[in-house]
Order: structure tokens, then C-alpha cells, then sequence
């Protein structure tokens, strides 16, 4: 994670100094355009213009991230969770199997925050954005009454054919996951004890050795678009596709129900990385538990009929989990030995008096 | 504003009843599509899928507004905040000279908000969209640690040709503004004057009598998409424009530095409502100072060329207040009599200490 280490210590300048206007010429000067011929006009006017890819549909989507809901200032340091708040937003995009071109942020913050800070939330958003090769055409930085919040909309485009969609999945077709799960969850239970610790004893330092993919898993999520790359290369449209914000189980149960279907998920199939395993093994969460209900891991899944079984069998950020049924027969998580498990989405509630 | 009235006293849901999903689906059901062609998938999955219209160019814009910062609850209600929330997004695009098509809404409550409260400010922004014929497409609706947060994309389309910037602006083009100024932020005052009065003696009843227009400027401005229809049916493509949200000096000023031009803005041409004139001469605050730094009027600011004057001088809706020059020459105020006054931004300031 060398790239996105802090600088920290450049002062502090406040951001009433600047006021609105300044901060955000301040914030969004020099951006780099990635795609001149769809970005017709960034930041500095009334509305970004923009062109649609002859022959594209669109894709929009937005999400909000709230100080303390979302994100802890302990832990988060800010240019990790610029870096963040893009990718997850581009992974929406990805979850429809399709390409972002776009984002427009807009940022809410109290006076407690300096310019220095807002730059460094903007360094990694602009690091996420430079990655992917996506246009940030809208700022919009406005102050808020305690804490930060950050709303990012995302813009991309596909071919209307390999768009898809929750609702397509069919019976026995196979359930696919890229990558492995747990790993975000596991970064934040040791990311969580860190902060239980230095609060009891603020001279203690982090022994995070040994576990530096689960906390990046946690810190610094990356969008699968490698994935929407993969698939169109092979050949393949997913009958169905979602990205797994809220843990496997809570997002298998969207595909089954919007697609009318039931499921059979195999236990055994799931995939955990082992420095994941190892780190849960610390706090006895079982990995299967971590990925099914964990959530923020941000890999696909998806769906694809069993003629596409060839294509994808050797793809190695693949993994066949198991298949669609009949709505009727149910949602299961099948054991590798004993008797079959209704999955129910124990996924993040955001509304949980807390 | 009858059709604006909150209802009221039907009970109390709490929102962690609903949970995220449960709660997003009941503000989000029986959704209308106006735009079927364009609207290809609303809310539902992790992007909607829109098909801009063929030809034109997409404009994109987003807003946050902040409980505490952009509106007070004390006298804002949650109909008309959801009204206002969608409208002046829908100003921004009219500010391009386009056509809003579509939504996103993103909001933040905290739990002393309750089911019935978020109905009300849907209710507003369903309102608003119906007005406007525009399609809600996304609705993202998460917790807060405190207060509400509302953040709204909105996206339209135009033909290229069409698209009015901030920068096109030339030498001895003339300065319009549609509707009249100071309106919003007269009616600011008196409600911020109730409230005050209500803080000391919570018994009092309003007396809002003679001034429901400064009102309702205030709390439902309308987003001037007439005015987009009128230059159109008269041929005209103003050269530069934007929408007067921070008070028509600061706008006067974006134009002038985006373009490179000065300007001469006359005095007794600014438009202002008599019954503004009334409420402002109880706050002993001249027209003219409301109208140049009140802001939140929503009026849209544009510059034609000069052989345009003909098409455009009997719209009552636009009125001719000055006109463009070197940008060597500065902008300035034209008195009726007396000397040129310099102009300057002395709208809201987002990070003023507070």
C-alpha cells in the first residue's frame, strides 16, 4: 500500500479561508481527462457534458458514505477512504457488467477538517479514478454541522447486450464468484481490536504483520473490472450479476428473488483466502460465517448457463459455487457432509439502533 | 401551495423496523417511468440503465444539501424540502439550456427520523418529478449520526448546439434574467423572524398574511425549464448562462470571469416583485441588495447577442438588465444617478464560522 501512505504534516489550513468557491477550484484543479471524446466538460460549469459511446447504453449509480456509519476517522485514513468511496462506486458499475467513464463527489465537512485533509481525501480519490482509467467532471464541497460526508455518482456505459441484471438468472444455471471472501470483514475485526486497544492504552502501536491483504481488503477495496474485461474476452454474458457489498448469502438471496429462482450453494466451494482464515481463526469466526454475512469484500457474482461452463472453468479468479434451482425448492447452503442449511442475509442493517 | 400540505398525525414508524432494503423499497414502490425510451431500468438494481436521446449531448449535475447548513427544520418542512431538494437540481440543468430527464436520490437520516417523515419528503420529490415530467431512477437511503442529509444527481440531455456554458459570453452582448429577484430571500426572513418569535413565546401563531409569493419562493422554487422552452420557440441559443443560486452579483461575476468579458449592469432594470419590495422594507433592506446578494431565487441568468434583441424583447418572462463589455473595463453596477459602483460577490459563504 506504499503509493496511498499518507503524508501527513503540511500544516493546517482552515477551510474558511478559502470559502466554497476556492476549495473546490483548489481541489479539482489539473484533473485529468481519460476520455476526451465522452468528456465534453468537466468541473466549472452549472452540469458536466458529456457523449454516450455510440452504440452504449448508460449506466448511473450513487452512494453516500457517512462519517460513523460508514466509516471511523480512527482507522480510515482519509486518502484510503477517497480511494474507497470511488471504488465501490465503480464496482456498481462493474456489478452490471459494465465499464465506468465518469464520477461526479460531492463532499459535506465540518470546520474540524483543514484544506490539508481535503487533499489528502481527494489524492486517493484521484489515485482510484487515475487506476481506472475514470473522469471525476463534478465536485461539489459544502459544509456540514459535525462530520464528513461523501456522495459519489458513477457513469458508465456498456453495449445494451451485456448489460446485466439482478433478475436473468435461471434455473441451473451456475452461481459464480470472482476472487475470495471474508477478507474485508476480517481486516476490520483486527482493525477494530487496534482501536479497542489504543484506546486503553494510546502508546501502544499496531501489530498488523502478517496481515497486510485482509486489512487492504478492508482499507482499499478494488473494483472488479478485470472481471467485466475477462467475460467479455471469453465471450461470456452472465445471466444475472450483483457485487458482494453486504456478504455472499444477502446477495445471492437479491439474484434469487429478483430472478425468481432458488439456490444451492455449496459450502465447501466458497473461497477464503488463507491469511483471511487465519485472521478469523484469531477472533473464532468461522470463514464460511465471515463470507456469507461478512459483506465489503466488493467481488461479482454472478450467474451463467451451464453451456458457458467450458469458458469459464479455467478462469482462475473464478469460481463455480454452486447452481440455480426452482424458486420453490428454496435457498440452501449445502454442507459437505450433513443436512442442507437455509441461507437467511444476516448483511450489515444499517438502521440497528446503535 | 395547498397541494404542498403536509398531511400530518399518521403515527409513527421507526426505521429500524423496515431495515435498509425495507425501507428503500416502500419510498421507492410504484415509481412512474415519464421517459420509457430513456429510462430503460429505474431503481431496483445496482445501476439504473438509461438510452440518451439520439443526437443529444448528456448533462450531469449533483447537489448535497444539509440539515443545519442549507435548511432549517424548524421551518422547512419535509414536503417542501423534498419539492426543493428535486427542483434545484433541476435548475442546474436548465442552466445548460436542457431538459431534466432523470434522478437519483441519496439520503442520510438518523433515527429520530421516522417512516412516515422520509414518506413526506418523497412525497415533495415525487411531486416535483411529476411537475417535471422527470423519472426518479436511484434511491440509496443509509443512517446518519445526526440529522438528514439529502444528495441528489440529476441528469438531462440537449442537442450540442444547444448547450449554453458559463464561457461563451462576448463584448456588447446584452445581460437577461428571467422572473424577478430577492423573493427567496425575503421570504428567508420572515421565517427566520417567526422562528425567532417562536423560540421566545412557542405559543404565537404565524402571521404569514400578504406574503405567500416570498414564501413559497423560499420554501418551492421552481426550476425555470419555461424559460429552456421559450428560447427555444424563438430561436434563440443564449451565449452563456447560469441559474441565480447564490444572488445575481456572484452569478454576474462567474460569467464575466468564465467568458473573459466586464459587465454594465443597470440598477432600476432589476426585476423585483412588489410584494418582496413590502416584506424587505420591513427588514429596512433595499430591493436591489436582496436581489444582488440574497440568492436561492432559481432565476436563470443568460447573455444573447445583440441581433437578438429583437426575438427576445416581448417575453415578459426575460427582462434585458444590462449588457456585456472588455473584461479591462470590470463589472460594475450602474446607479439611475451616480457613479459606477464595482460589483461584488457578497453571497452565502458555505465555510463561514458558524
Amino acid at each position: 500500500m506504499e503509493e496511498i501512505e499518507n503524508k501527513g504534516g503540511q500544516g493546517r489550513t482552515e477551510l474558511e479561508k478559502l470559502g466554497e468557491f476556492g476549495l473546490i477550484e483548489r481541489l479539482t484543479q489539473d484533473l485529468p481527462i481519460h476520455h476526451p471524446q465522452n468528456t465534453l466538460k468537466a468541473v466549472g460549469d452549472d452540469a458536466a457534458v458529456l457523449r454516450i459511446p455510440e452504440g452504449h447504453v448508460q449506466l448511473v449509480s450513487k452512494d453516500l458514505l457517512i462519517e460513523g456509519v460508514h466509516f471511523d476517522m480512527t482507522y480510515c485514513p482519509l486518502k484510503h477512504l477517497g480511494y474507497k468511496a470511488i471504488a465501490v462506486n465503480l464496482s456498481d458499475i462493474a456489478a452490471m457488467n459494465a465499464k465506468p467513464l465518469q464520477v461526479l463527489v460531492g463532499i459535506a465537512v465540518s470546520n474540524r477538517y483543514s484544506l490539508e485533509a481535503l487533499e489528502e481525501l481527494y489524492a486517493g480519490m484521484r489515485l482510484c479514478c487515475e487506476r481506472y482509467g475514470v473522469d471525476l467532471v463534478g465536485g461539489d464541497t459544502t459544509s456540514s454541522a459535525s462530520g464528513l460526508c461523501i456522495s459519489v455518482t458513477v457513469l458508465g456505459s456498456a453495449r445494451p447486450e451485456r448489460v446485466a441484471y439482478r433478475s436473468g438468472a435461471k434455473e441451473n444455471d451456475l452461481l459464480c464468484v470472482s476472487g475470495d471472501l471474508g477478507g474485508a470483514y476480517a481486516g476490520l475485526l483486527l482493525l477494530e481490536r487496534e482501536k479497542r486497544e489504543f484506546l486503553a492504552n494510546p502508546a501502544m502501536q499496531p501489530d498488523f504483520k502478517d496481515f497486510s491483504y485482509v486489512l487492504e481488503r478492508q482499507l482499499k477495496p478494488e473494483p472488479r473490472l478485470d472481471i467485466v474485461d475477462l467475460l467479455e474476452k471469453i465471450g461470456v454474458v452472465p445471466t444475472s450479476m450483483i457485487d458482494v457489498s453486504d456478504g455472499l448469502a444477502s446477495e445471492i438471496l437479491h439474484l434469487s428473488k429478483e430472478s425468481g429462482c432458488g439456490c444451492m450453494l455449496h459450502e465447501s466451494k466458497i473461497p477464503v483466502d488463507l491469511e483471511t482464515c487465519k485472521a478469523l481463526e484469531m477472533f473464532k469466526i468461522l470463514p464460511e460465517v465471515a463470507a456469507l454475512s461478512g459483506g465489503e469484500d466488493y467481488e461479482l457474482l454472478f450467474t451463467v448457463k451451464q453451456a458457458d461452463y467450458e469458458k469459464i472453468k479455467d478462469c482462475h479468479q473464478v469460481k463455480v459455487i454452486g447452481y440455480m434451482t426452482e424458486a420453490a425448492q428454496g435457498n440452501f447452503l449445502v454442507p459437505e457432509n450433513g443436512t442442507l442449511v437455509p441461507l437467511t442475509a444476516q448483511g450489515w442493517q444499517a438502521f440497528d439502533k446503535r
